[in-house]
């Protein structure tokens, strides 16, 4: 079986390609697991650094809202597909047509290739809590309507809503999975409003100077990469007659503040890589993680199984073991 | 200034066009009202039967997603545009490429080709209750989180998101109006699931024979068209202030039986009227109306000043008024 994952080259779907390949098998249409013949990363550029060495894996460039390129793609075999590719917050925000052909043209692009396959793949779709909004403070449960206040938001949210609508018909078996901020992430500081979020922490562990945009008493629904990847393959794997037919998942997440995040980069690092936070509010990006939600309460996630991070000390360990070693190689350039 | 409705040729936009050329003036984008000088009905075909002879009103023909025609419509002068294409509920289940290209891509196109004018434009955009969803007994009210079950209803429930967040841009001065069922309909039946509810009531008064497919205990929530035009024009005309952010914005209605409609019926046209509805009950419609809202609380718009029926008589006597000799010259060919 082929498994695609669009917008692969990030760290999402590195981690979710290390993840496979050590998996070997992934639940396929019929809800049988089978083996993983393929991995197929679909990016806009190859891979920087290369891909891991597996003759499983094959990169693939091109435009996620090309519809011949992603039909290339999604061909016949593929009975899995993580669509991750997306412009993030901020640059949604900057340039409306791009968010719009990237975001919602890519995810129709994914979603209509299904459409030429004989049996419907499962799909996992990245979508954001971003599809949230409204006044703050922000309280989050299953039952909380989408009020996107951000142009990355509305065009997650249509995308979710067309996942949805294309479970119903057959065309997927789709998960619409709403992604809290991701922390520790690893690698570079990103478009995204929330880069900061792990900048903060991930900066100072390998020796780096950082900003920090907000106030220490601003709060955050997070959670760690090693935890959303262990998430998006048990709803990969699930039998979807335990999601019904709402297909919009609201992921785990635990609830902290920016200096309680401080406070655990204390306890990994020491008053050091505490002083290498300058902290420069800057009153755009406080006002936009104001509005944020600051805790999520993900019943029916827990339900199904999925579990969030226990503590943000937790959080800083697993970022040290799975990522410092290549964050400090990347710092020292 | 010049007024567009789109999808101009059906009821709802005929009904609009004779209410715009009587008031003679409606909001400009500066909200003071100005004086209609252009009505421009744009629908897939010339308008049958013709439009009010009125050096105001122009018709066009074109399709809905052809952007290059869209932005020819809506050109500069344009300040206000009802956006009323649409393809119905049954013909878009039917067909999903269809409705994505009219429901979905369609509303893209108008509401892109708003961002070429110098001013942003009032935008009423004609969404739906079938955005709403879920198991029955449905109520709804405006905390109500949208879970289309059709793919009209889902390419509603995008064109609504994208409404919001071109209004928060400032591209267009939105509102995303949730039509309840509405009845009577003149006209003759259509491909929406919900047409037998007009029909019921419409063909009876005409003289002509129909067929009820839902048992009398189904319940619906129903607004009349005079009703519907009186709150498309408050809410266009109202300054936007009173609106916020949320430009999503669930109509009045009354919740009745269908007994109940067949009551009134019979006050109004006596047993000979009753008698020529034949109950054949339809499984499949029977369904897909046990799971549209059957009560819908619109708290929101009552406080906007929006106004719905009174009683299914009031509603029966608006159409035996307004409507009943046109609809009794179409019955006799």
């Amino acid at each position: 079986m082929r498994v695609v994952i669009t917008g692969g080259a990030g760290f999402v779907g590195r981690k979710l390609v290390d993840r496979l390949l050590r998996d070997g098998e992934a639940a396929g249409p019929d809800g049988a697991m089978r083996e993983i013949s393929e991995i197929v990363v679909f990016d806009q550029t190859d891979p920087v650094p290369p891909l891991p060495d597996d003759r499983r894996v094959r990169a693939v460039a091109g435009d996620i809202s090309d519809r011949a390129t992603v039909e290339g793609v999604i061909a016949e075999g593929t009975g899995s597909v993580f669509h991750l590719a997306a412009v993030v917050s901020a640059a949604a925000e900057a340039d409306l047509d791009l968010g719009l052909r990237v975001n919602l043209d890519g995810t129709r692009a994914v979603i209509d290739a299904c459409r030429k396959l004989s049996a419907p793949p499962r799909l996992v779709f990245a979508s954001s809590c971003a599809v949230y909004g409204g006044e703050p403070p922000v309280l989050v449960d299953d039952l909380t309507p989408p009020d996107p206040r951000t142009s990355y938001g509305a065009q997650k949210a249509c995308g979710e809503l067309l996942v949805n609508d294309y479970s119903r018909r057959g065309i997927v078996d789709g998960r619409a999975v709403r992604l809290p901020t991701i922390v520790v992430r690893p690698g570079k500081p990103n478009k995204a409003a929330s880069t900061f979020a792990s900048s903060i922490l991930r900066e100072p562990l390998s020796g780096v100077e950082t900003i920090c945009p907000v106030e220490p008493r601003s709060r955050m629904a997070i959670l760690s990469p090693r935890r959303l990847i262990d998430c998006l393959m048990t709803l990969h794997n699930m039998n979807s007659a335990r999601l019904g037919a709402e297909r919009r998942i609201l992921l785990p997440s635990i609830s902290v503040t920016i200096g309680e995040m401080v406070e655990g980069l204390e306890r990994a690092g020491g008053r050091e890589a505490v002083d290498r936070i300058k902290w420069q509010r800057d009153d755009h990006i406080q006002s936009i993680v104001d509005h944020w939600p600051a805790r999520m309460e993900a019943s029916r996630a827990a339900k199904l199984g999925l579990v969030g991070d226990r503590s943000i000390d937790e959080m800083i360990a697993a970022f040290v073991e799975d990522d410092l070693p290549a964050q400090k190689a990347l710092a020292q350039g």
